[in-house]
């Protein structure tokens, strides 16, 4: 039992005397002289045991040296990037099982290292897999910290620090997209924030629907998006009653940019319908091209035809934070009436981290409030206006907000634009080295974002005209080589049909770890893996 | 600069030798020794720092002895529960700002200690204030890894084995509940738990409601639950554009438990306004009074007339897990087409920490899908059936399962069963205490749940007979008792109105820290802190 100070003493002792060679295996040493906490079990742990302190602080130290592993091998470029298993492998690899008598905690901590040892390293420097990627430390820590103060968002009275940084950092939001004044809230994904836009347009136009629903209204209402936009959108209209029918896809050009011309003829042909067109959505950073629909000549039709302006920019947004990349891509971005903005995508924020801002303020609570009486109680001994939780469609709120103030607290506002800036070098990097590899690989266009689309090509089809014939030939091997990467363990790219083409790699660059040799070896990779193919 | 093993293996070696006094005292030796990240930016962290393994670690070890103080202190009975500052005192107290350029690592430290001085210690054995209360250090484990792993839910690719824990424990608790087969996901919290089986509800009765909206059908849906229900049932209806009129409010008896007769009257006078009724809420542990709507009744109703039966057992939902309390409380909850259950309530689960669950497979699938080719490829390596993100209303989703599959692993289902009983237990000792102290407490009711709601009775009203007007003196005290608490920082109960009467307490217990001379406290410091009001 490992119960005493003496005992920890002796146990740190004789770790530190062990002590030699590299860092790394300093971290093995540590792992395996720390497996004392043996035979115990959580009832041994506080608070079942009041006098827990050991041993909850040695468990707690075994766990961080099995994560700060991971973090090495992660930052390892000698590191794979996943040890792939099918999934009825992988059930016979892992004890899953729940059981009647618990276990001890060593078997946790094991149960901890295996799980991570088949994770797939989503912050490795060859994962380019994902619109969020990256392990930033930073935000990694607060999020530590954010689970072990474990409270919920909706007071001021059980969350008052937390409560303070989310008006700080989104009042600074609000203000880098450029409003004064304003409301926003953090929600559970931008799927999430985007129906936030929905429901408070939908509300301030409508203010009897909240009560009366569709039947407030003669008419059926609709809204509107490029054909490039986030599936959320079109759910959005599914969740919210209006059904997909009246989520109007508006098409886009060949970068994957809304034609507004379509937009307004789209419009108009609903309302000679006798419906109510009342919701655009702008797209700021498509998925698959990260293409920016033109927010100027959105917002003129918005005006002209009295519709809410929403500009999903879950993806994009981080660029606001860039002079050199801000425009033009974000030109007219003020004109918005709501704004979501994903920090745990370009800004490397941890998953998850989404916000939603307003250019009114007073909106979220008139649409949202239920006025519960057992949390809001008017008769507080504190300024109530500090209480968040009536604004929000769910109660209990995960706080989302303390990784993103201490990264931002890190970096600070010029830190993040280098890292904004960095990303769009290495898509840039990217463009130029398949420029310059033209025989191997196939730009699809310039990109506008960090998405760089791409066909990898096979030496039997490098000297083939690239036609239509190539290109079904080049999209068939997409499968293939993600298959031969991830069995590789070598690195992850992403690839995906379009609505104008089949198959093709998607490559993002969202992750701070990502240097010019990491391109290098992507292409390089790509070429040692498929050049049979 | 902090670069080489040796500067370590120096660090710890003189940490090792100033060990002396209690663990506490570690703690503080550690902090203090640690402040060697000093002026070092997060340029020096992996990734900027490709060479960054040792700084790395330092910060993140500094970082662990901040929150394993945080932990000692949270179970500390001699260190208070908050504290309290009012908001422009605690803006004070506090730098929040956001700075152009990035802070040095020390100060991100000393953010980190500073933050959790002020926060509301909600794991303290003296913290009886919300749903939600407790620090289950192996949960708490867990959620450091799940950050640590930073990945997202949708796809088997990039989550595997955390998929494969959610299909298994999802499944078990299906099996608790008493179903074979049937389809479950996780939510960010209740409330859209509550959404995802409205929406199923909704799409299962009326499948062509997601394409066409309410123009699917000629009559108005009408959804109905208790008056004594969650909100979020009602926000449900206002989001999902069915209008809070249309949420029928069924009235509850003295106890907080649905009137039965009275939902089969409501109903029948729905339908007779050519109305469609589809969908009965059955609250399993009502918010404030813990109250069981029943279910067999209810569900006779719900088969009468066709609608679509959900249980809400987000707050009672872990009493499934006791057979001591399960009846009569959960008879016939089988018979739900769906069931809300949060872990991160009863189960002591980090927030957050949400299931719902269905009876009948596939439908998440069908309601849901809106098929986004660049996730959802068909011709992917493996199995995709374990792709779970075409089944939810998000696309991005946090990793809520392994903080609740590590504590399933810790205490088994017998853990979990004994977890529960010590709750009941103490509530039980609670209102056994109130009776016997019946001159200084007035018990509401016999709870069926851990909330028990009660009048604290000042010495000035001892005598008085209890009516409306003590009642009335009573409920004016429960605010200032509250903000004495507070402001002594002692201990947190929380208090609110309900529609049959004015300001009362209502005590939780859902923290596996609180012991019975807890609850002995809790009367006493209520006694000590309100006798003179």
């Amino acid at each position: 039992m490992l119960r005493t100070v003496d005992d920890v003493k002796n146990q740190l002792k004789s770790f530190v005397d062990g002590l030699t060679g590299t860092p790394e295996k300093m971290a093995d040493k540590k792992y395996q002289m720390d497996k004392k906490v043996g035979t115990l079990k959580y009832t041994d742990l506080y608070p079942h045991d009041r006098n827990g302190a050991v041993v909850t602080e040695t468990m707690l130290k075994q766990l961080t040296d099995v994560l700060i592993d991971f973090v090495h091998e992660t930052n390892d470029r000698k590191c794979k990037v996943l040890d792939f298993q099918h999934p009825e492998e992988m059930k016979k690899l892992l004890d899953l099982d729940i059981p009647e008598e618990g276990l001890p905690l060593q078997t946790l901590i094991d149960d901890c290292a295996l799980t991570l040892k088949y994770q797939v390293r989503t912050g490795h420097p060859h994962f380019f897999n994902q619109l969020s990627c990256g392990l930033d430390l930073v935000s990694m820590a607060g999020e530590w910290l954010t689970a072990t103060a474990n409270t919920n968002m909706f007071t001021y009275e059980i969350a008052p620090v937390f409560i303070l940084m989310e008006s700080v950092v989104l009042a600074k939001m609000r203000e880098i997209i450029g409003w004064n004044g304003g409301d926003s809230i953090l929600a559970p994904g931008g799927s999430i924030s985007n129906l936030y836009a929905f429901l408070a347009a939908r509300h301030h136009m409508f203010p009897n629907y909240k009560e009366k629903g569709q039947a407030a209204l003669g008419a059926q209402l609709v809204m509107f998006t490029s054909d490039q936009c986030h599936y959320s959108v079109k759910s959005c209209a599914a969740v919210c009653g209006l059904g997909t029918d009246n989520c109007v896809e508006v098409p886009s050009d060949e970068q994957g940019r809304m034609i507004v011309s379509e937009l307004e003829r789209l419009v108009k042909e609903r309302k000679a319908k006798g419906q109510i067109p009342f919701f655009v959505n702008c797209t700021s950073g498509t998925t698959v091209l990260g293409a920016f629909d033109p927010i100027n000549p959105i917002a003129d039709i918005c005006q002209k035809y009295n519709m809410w302006l929403h500009i999903d920019a879950a993806w994009g947004g981080g660029l606001l934070l860039s002079k050199k990349y801000r425009h033009p891509r974000f030109s007219g971005v003020e004109r918005a009436d709501s704004v979501t903005w994903n920090p745990h995508k370009l800004m490397g924020t941890l998953l998850q981290c989404s916000t939603i801002h307003f250019k009114l303020d007073g909106l979220l609570l008139s649409c949202n409030q239920m006025s519960a009486d057992y949390l809001f109680m008017q008769d507080k001994l504190y300024d109530i206006k500090y209480d968040t939780g009536d604004k929000v469609i769910q109660c209990g709120r995960h706080n989302d907000i303390f990784k993103l103030w201490l990264q931002f607290r890190a970096k600070g506002l010029n830190g993040f634009e280098a890292h904004m800036d960095h990303l769009m070098e290495m898509a840039e990097y990217l463009v130029e080295r398949i420029r310059t590899e033209k025989d191997k690989f196939h730009l699809i266009l310039e990109p506008e974002c960090v998405n760089v689309s791409f066909w990898y090509i096979p030496k039997r089809l490098r000297t083939m005209p690239h036609n239509q014939n190539r290109i079904a030939e080049l999209a068939k091997i997409c499968p293939i080589l993600k298959a031969r990467m991830m069995e590789a363990g070598t690195m992850m790219v992403g690839y995906q049909p379009d609505d104008k083409r089949p198959n093709f790699f998607r490559s993002i660059f969202s992750s701070a770890a990502v240097q010019k040799d990491d391109v290098d070896f992507m292409l390089n990779e790509m070429d040692r893996l498929g050049q049979d193919l």
